[in-house]
Formats: structure tokens, sequence, C-alpha cells
């Protein structure tokens, strides 16, 4: 795509109205644009990282046996009353009624509408596990919602629900699903620290949150100095129950069995959370089975769930510095940012155009800066948006028959031989540095 | 995916509350269930459908140079207090407040929001034309909601929207988008006939709608023969001005201009719909951006609408037969229905899942039916799925070292060297019969 025509609306200035960094940069960037209180349209460039999060979580709750269905996001009240929670509920959950006065409500959460869909199309054992998961728009009524898309009132959400026929069972989905969001995270290219949740009143320790390391986190996280020792995609349930791990509002000193020399400190952002419900749910909504000796049981369920469009935000506070953003490469909106420093130059312009092309041919997704416009100015732009790699073709180098590659994270700059750019490029991120 | 496994319950009775053929063969096929009135969850079958034709449509529109951005399902009512249309949309719209009593709505439709955020993004005439589309749910509140997801209150929709500096260039991309309506329906492998609309009181030739020929189809649909000479991909505005195509609503006997024996009748259903809106949004709105002269400009605008899950139900209506749905290449959920008629038999088994692995490793997508049952049933049961190509694992075609190979649309059959199946078969693929 060429920065001339593509709708990429940055700002110089930092909006008053953003307090958290994150917010700041997508603004600037040309993310998203806020439409009303904790409700954005997302632009082009901010689509491209959602849709490529949505894709990275498809792909592993595919691998993980978990199939995607989706459902509406308005629901019928009834099924909130048959659970007990449309009057438990609050003033989070958007109410209304339809023309025929008919009680409905914005879905904040999806666990009454999968259970009835059980109910209504699965009978047997023989059917167990149930794996189901959606990507789809919630809506939550914030009371003053804030930071950007990190406390929007309308967000994507991953929700998944599982189903099965007794605890041990169920205990092994959880599992499943816990190295599954472990997966995810590294997949995404964020660390994430699962601590352990509060169970509330159903009890048990089978209730995790994920939070993605980040000094600017909203929650402090306590925890065994040896979780950084283990690779996240290989921690099982039972070693990560054996270490501990907090956020602040779990964590109680005196009762903390880590020595002080090997307890770490760092702020998270939760972006998943994973529960284990036992029979809360399909008992009222009556998620039951035929077992194999004929007699009815009723489903043991979990539920798990990403917070798609605060990763977004998320991942911004992670990933960032003074300049602007700095893209993991599987979310990064382009591969590859290419700037031709001197528009106005014919062969500069002639190099730039035909490193475009062929980027382009090999399946390489390109930002190409094809404006006349100040080098700083467009360099300062190219860092704002934060793709990994900048391919930066200017006269002085091309004196010299090269360009030069600068990878956005670290700050290096190396010069290539033009003729040898495109496959150069190509393996640089085959390397996925 | 494997039969066994995958999560699609087929019912065997047609449902009493499906009154047409695409709402029954959605619900026999578990692609659907219903929520609520005109609510419905997707389930996998039915969400890859939806997924394959959204995919198509970006192509296409990506191609045509729009660019694909997000807004809220939720909007304020203020956008719609400026444009008027607040008071005059109707019961259609559902309106509500949110907790701290503030107007709001679920978008019907998206000029309001699209306009301001190009008040608030545009700038000059140099950002001329800007075109973006976007693929999100909206919801009208159909008094009397039916026929399945062809008339929905929830439902999936396309909607694009474009600024130009004047007349003539809105037109140019009211063309761009004709042909682009043609390739798109052409990709999805239906036939589309374009008719002119009724322009209301903005007058003027610019809106057409975009009819799938159907028998069932709900409108009539009067056109000139030569129509159905003309390759739809490469026919132009001007060639479709000249020719008389109309729905039954504008079609008026008297004045047709089309002799009697060149006069089509056939059945349509409306599944897009284009307009040139000229300057009725952007001036209350205020779409205006600094002309080269420095003056403002208000620009010229279009909205181009195609409804994506009513397509799922109108491909269904143009494409079945007694026996189940027939799905076009593009749209249909897997390439390939593998059958296993006799799961009991080793050799049959063994065949039948190596052929399972050698098609998916090619990366062709196959619903393997692995399960014990009936061959009466399976062969049923496929039929009723839709898929284009079935592979038929069979004793007796094993015997001669042979499968055998169905052709959904046209019945054909075929047997295959088996030491030759899957290079076959990617071949049959790739002919896109």
């Amino acid at each position: 795509m060429k920065l001339s025509t593509a709708y990429i609306p940055v700002l110089k200035e930092t909006p008053s109205e953003a307090q958290i960094v994150s917010h700041q940069l997508m603004l600037r960037a040309g993310l998203i644009r806020q439409l009303g209180a904790g409700m954005y349209t997302w632009l082009p460039l901010g689509l491209k990282v959602l849709q490529n999060i949505s894709n990275v979580i498809r792909r592993e709750m595919d691998a993980a046996g978990s199939q995607e269905i989706l459902m509406s996001t308005l629901q019928p009240a009834e099924l909130w009353q048959k659970s007990g929670r449309y009057e438990s509920y609050g003033k989070e959950m958007l109410r209304f009624k339809d023309r025929h006065e008919r009680e409905m409500l914005y879905g904040p959460t999806n666990e009454e509408v999968v259970t009835d869909l059980f109910h209504q199309t699965v009978k047997s054992y023989k059917a167990l596990p149930q794996l189901w998961y959606q990507i789809q728009w919630k809506f939550r009524d914030e009371i003053r919602p804030r930071f950007g898309v990190m406390r929007g009132r309308e967000f994507l959400m991953k929700d998944g629900y599982s189903f099965d026929l007794d605890y041990e069972r169920a205990r092994k989905t959880y599992e499943t699903m816990f190295t599954t969001y472990l997966r995810i995270f590294k997949a995404l290219g964020v660390n994430a620290v699962p601590v352990k949740a509060d169970s509330g009143p159903i009890g048990g320790d089978l209730t995790h949150e994920f939070h993605i390391l980040a000094d600017t986190g909203e929650s402090a996280l306590y925890y065994d100095a040896a979780f950084e020792d283990i690779d996240p995609a290989t921690l099982t349930l039972a070693q990560a129950q054996s270490l501990y791990a907090m956020a602040d509002e779990m964590h109680i000193p005196e009762n903390c069995p880590v020595p002080p020399e090997r307890l770490k400190t760092r702020r998270g952002i939760e972006v998943g959370h994973i529960f284990y419900f036992a029979t809360k749910y399909s008992e009222k909504l009556e998620a039951v089975v035929t077992g194999e000796d004929g007699q009815p049981v009723t489903t043991h369920m979990g539920a798990y769930g990403i917070g798609v469009s605060r990763l977004v935000g998320a991942i911004i506070e992670a990933s960032h510095d003074k300049d602007g953003i700095i893209w993991p490469a599987a979310v990064a909106p382009f591969q590859i940012g290419l700037v031709n420093l001197k528009a106005t130059d014919a062969q500069c312009t002639k190099v730039a155009d035909e490193l475009y092309a062929s980027l382009t041919a090999q399946g390489i997704t390109v930002l190409y800066d094809d404006k006349d416009d100040r080098v700083g100015a467009k360099l300062a732009t190219m860092d704002l948006l934060g793709l990994p790699w900048q391919v930066l073709v200017g006269q002085k180098s091309l004196e010299n028959g090269q360009i030069e590659l600068k990878n956005r994270k670290t700050g290096e700059k190396s010069f290539v031989p033009l003729s040898n750019a495109t496959a150069e490029i190509q393996h640089l991120l085959n390397l996925k540095l």
C-alpha cells in the first residue's frame, strides 16, 4: 500500500483526551478514532492489527480442537432470567426493549446463550467434549470508560466454552486451554504471566488470569523468579500451580511462600481469563447429555476469554519507545516500511518503485512512503507507525549501490547491496527477529 | 475436519418454522440455529461460508482501491439528529439510552458515522478520492422477521462509502463500484443482474440493485435477453444503462422499450444496492475539503451495500436440489467431502485416513466422514451439506484399486485409480468446475 493514497490520518500533536501511552499512540498513528464514550472506529492500520491478532488466536484455538461459531451481539432476556443473572448483573449490562416491548440486552458475555445452544444441539455423551469459541463484539456500559480501547464499552473479545462429562475430563480441557493461552501469547510476541485468580463463590483452584508484562500495567504482579527461566510455551498447568504468581489483589505478603530474594515484582495488564465453572450454568440451562448408562449427566463447563481489542492497547503498552509503536512481527499491520527518502529524485523513485513491486510480488506486505516530504518527517512517521523493518532508499546509499535497512526495535542499521535487497529482506523476515 | 468430532448438528426433519427452502436447508445442514426473532447463532459450517463470502468481497473491494475500516455497532444519536434521520427513520431503528441517559442506537446503516469520520480526518482535495468499506453487524427491528437470514434483524452487511471532489469523479467511482460488484458476484459463483433502482427524491439514474437469479426469488425481474449474452464481469455501466432491466416495482409494461420476444422474466433476490448521494450527507455532516483554489468544496458521496448474511440464504435459494445444498466452490465450507463408506473395514479406513492426511497436507480443506453409520445415511448427509466434490472410499471400488469421485452439482461419478487420487482431485479443484 502506498502512503500517498493510504487512509492513515496521523496526528502531529498528542491528543489531550488520551492519558496513557497506548491510547496516545493509537490516535497519533491513525489506528482508531473515537466515536463516543468508549466506542471507536477502527481505521485501516488498526483493523489490520485487530485481524492479525484474531487470526493468531483462531489458529491456536483450532489446533486445540475448539470450533469457531458466532453468536449475535444482541440476546433475548429470557435466558438470563433462567440463569438468575438478569437481576444480578448490574448497570454494566445494556438493556432495552424492541418494538414489540420484548426485553433484550447487548451481550456482555455469552454463557447463557452458549449453554442453551448446547442444550438444543448436543444430546449424547458420545459427542463430548465440545469446545467452541467465537470472536465477537460485546458491550459493557462502564460508568467511566477510559484509556482508549483498554477499557472501552464496545470491545472485541474471544470467548470460548467447553463441555465435559465430569470433573476429571473438564480439568484436562482446562489444562489444554491453559497451555493454548501460553502458545497464543507467545505467537503474538508478548510475555504473559499466568496468575491465580479469585475463584469467588465457586471455589477451587481452576481459574487463572493472563497478564502481559508492561511497566505501565494496571496491576502489580508478584511471582517466583523461576517463572522467567521457563519457556512459557512448554509450561504446564502443574508447573504453574507449583510456582507462586499472584496479582496484587490476591497477594498477601505474610502468606507468600517465596523468599524475598526470589520474589519478582513487575506490572502487568490482564488480557486473558480462564475459568472452570463446574455445573453452575449447565444445571440452570440444562446442558445435560445421556450418559453411557442411559442416565442424564449434567456437563462440567469452562470458559476462556481473551480481550482482543484490549490486546492492541496492551501490546503497545508493552512495546513502544519515545518515537512510537514497536509492533511484534506477528501483529504488525505491514511487515516492511519502505521509504523513498527523495521522491523528487528520479533514481530514488525508480529504485523504490521497483523494490515495492518485487517485495509485494513475493507476498511481503509493504507500506510504501512514496510522498514528497522532508526526510525528518518521513522517518518520524515510519518510527511512529512501528513496522518491524524499515527499508530506506536515499541518494547517498544508492551512489554506493546500496539501500539501508533499519530494525525498528533495536534501531540497528545496515547497508545491503541493491542487487541483493529483496532476497536479504526475505531472509530477515524468515528469521522472525 | 473429521465428522465424528465436527460440531455439525444436522436435522433429519424439516423444521416447521422454516417456510423457504434456504431457511430449511440452513437449519437441516447445521449452519445456523435461531436465538430469538430474526437473530441467529452461526455454527461452524455456516460461519465458514460467511467468512468465505466476506473474504471474496474483501479481495475485490481492496483491488478496487477501497480501504477496510470497522465502525462500532452502536452509535450516539447526535449524528443522526444532525442528518435529520433520527426522527424520520422509524421503528426499524433500535433506540435506547445508556446508564447516563444518553440516547444511542444500534446502527442500521452508517452514512452519518462515516461522513463525520471524513469530516474529522480528511481536509484537502489532495486526499481524494477516499473509498472506505466495512463488514459489520447491523440491526433493523423488522416488524415481522422471517425467511431465516434472508430477513433477519441482526444481519451482516458490507457497506462501502466514497467521497469525491465533484459529480464527474463521483460518477467514475460509481462505475468502478458497479463493475466491482459484478466481479464480486461472479467470484462468488452466482448470476447477478443489475437493475435500475428507484432513486427517490434525489433523482438521477445512479442507483442500481443487484439481484441473484433464483426461481424462488422475492422479486420479478424484467430484462433484455441481450443481458444473458454478456459476460457480467466485463459489463460496463454504460452498457448496463443502455439495456433494459427492472425489478417489478419499477417495471411499467406500457413503457417498456423491449419487444416482447426479447423481454425475459425471471425471479431474483436483491443482495446488493449502490447509490450516488450527491451532497445529501456531506452538506449536513460537513464532509468538506479545501479545494485546489483554497476554497471549501463539499464532497460528492456514494454508498455501496452487500447483504453478506443474506447472501448465504440467497446462494442456497439459487443453488440447491431436492437432496440439499450445492455450494459454489468459492464459498463452500470445505472443498471436499471424503466418505469412508465402511468404517468397520480396516482397508477402507486405512485408505480413507491416508487420503485425508494427503489431501489436508496439500492445503485442501476436507470434511471427512469417518463415522460408523449406514451408507445411505452417510451419502444423504454429504448431499445435504453440499460440498462441491465427494470422494467415496468403499470396499467394491478398492478391490479394483479405485476410489469414486462425485460432482455434487452434476451428479456425475467417475472412478480414479487410488495411486493417482490426490493428484486427480487437486487437478479437479484447479479446474474450478
